[in-house]
């Protein structure tokens, strides 16, 4: 059997019972660490579960799938992925293959950062599509995202932005100089998700996310014990430090309704702006 | 401490390890079971925890929350909830209760049907904003569920349909009588989800879902070893037994993409009428 096995957000122990006893008893563990990561390494989960996981980074559930599908018509292997198995696409064609090779397969769900999102008192409900933000270079600022984010703005819907997460990124300077090097891993803060928001909101002049005039939601660490959420518009969410990784944001849709508001005005930069902005343009929007 | 804690979608066995070592040490444990139920019940939950769990009913949760909240400044009390705390409003409502008493609150995400539908293989950044679909009655259809279906619809997105269930519902004939007694459970099927559907469609002739021309996915026990995923035309899901609760519907939108049409045909109930349906009403959709 293939297990894909989510494994929750924060650390080792978000892992199911169920996860767990399956991790114990496979024949390989394979760890995907580049599309989430852990707020714990590799080693703390090889010494919670006492054996030993294979990382299995883009380049290998890619291009060697069957590398990690090998006998699994035979034995168990367990696939384990930050999060839920089902938030990213490659899984997908992991399992596709999977079912090519007629290996039965079994999910395991958990927590991901598209419902744990709800810790901040948006209303699951009132969030249209997600869309995930890319870390803007020089030459590249792709604002597909906007497009998307627009049509959920339009309706009233909240927008969940995945932020961009860079893990064993080659480095192309090195490369061409015939070495493999790769760079530091890099996470794309609130800070900078609500920065390059106001950068594309300038460069498209579409005129609808006003800097100062919507309210954005940051969390970070989303299900951890020391998760974190602020509230506020985009300029002052681009000046917040939420500390480390991972971080996640909300734009908030105008449709947000009472209950909405006051569970999210106690994590407001500044409540007198909130009120503020709330009163300008959000109240009686909502349903 | 309070913590509000999610056992996930299947059984005792679907919460994480660190839920369970809450739950093991909590002063009480309560668990809300109306809005969701697990496919295990409480007797099971309280063998595997080896200890007392005190079901919470709509009435405690809404009208009692001080009862449930009392002395979680102190000590630790548990509050579990099928699936995801955050995934149904009223524990937003308890959660600000907990706040204005000054009790700190710790959340522990799950997983949710929001995200294990996912394994039905459509992609979860190509869902609108879901939406809950009641039982009709002889004089009660509402249709508001349907104008928010049309938004995601106009917009090429895929709706997930999130089904009633009745638990503990007092007999109102009874209740007359001056005796309380309560209905049996009721679970939606995606057979009478898919009945209603047509109906709304046919009532509101905004020509738009036609039964015989859109896509539907129907998901049984989501995130169990058992579960079970139809897709069809409308029409054919009205006529589909999936089983034991719960179940869940996905009306498929039109930027389906192939990937997710590979992945989801091999669910077809009748894979040339998949196919006759995916030209004439997706194909060249998809982004």
């Amino acid at each position: 059997m293939f297990y894909a096995i989510g494994l929750g957000l924060a650390d080792e122990k978000d892992i199911t019972v169920k996860g767990l006893e399956i991790v114990k008893r496979a024949e390989r563990v394979y760890l995907e660490a580049y599309t989430a990561i852990l707020l714990v390494d590799k080693e703390a989960l090889e010494a919670y579960y006492g054996r030993s996981v294979i990382l299995a980074d883009r380049e290998m559930v890619e291009s060697s799938s069957d590398q990690i599908l090998a006998d699994a018509d035979k034995v168990d292997v367990a696939f384990l992925v930050v999060g839920d198995p089902f938030s990213a696409t490659t899984h997908t064609d992991l399992i596709l293959r999977a079912r090519a090779l007629s290996i039965p397969i079994q999910t395991l769900p958990n927590a991901s950062i598209m419902t744990a999102i709800g810790a901040c008192g948006l209303s699951l409900y009132n969030f249209g599509q997600t869309v995930s933000m890319v870390f803007f270079t020089e030459s590249w600022k792709p604002a597909s995202y906007y497009d998307r984010m627009l049509e959920n703005w339009n309706l009233g819907l909240h927008t969940l932005v995945l932020l961009d997460i860079k893990v064993k990124e080659p480095d192309l300077q090195a490369m061409a100089r015939g070495r493999i090097i790769y760079e530091p891993p890099r996470f794309m803060t609130v800070a900078q998700c609500a920065a390059q928001m106001i950068e594309t909101e300038e460069e498209k002049k579409a005129g609808v996310f006003h800097a100062d005039d919507v309210l954005a939601v940051g969390v970070a660490r989303a299900g951890a014990a020391d998760m974190s959420i602020v509230a506020g518009t985009l300029t002052q969410l681009a000046e917040v430090d939420m500390g480390r990784p991972l971080h996640s944001l909300v734009l908030v849709g105008k449709r947000m309704h009472e209950m909405e508001r006051d569970f999210v005005r106690e994590f407001a930069v500044d409540k007198t702006v909130f009120d503020e902005v709330w009163k300008k343009s959000y109240e009686g929007h909502g349903q």
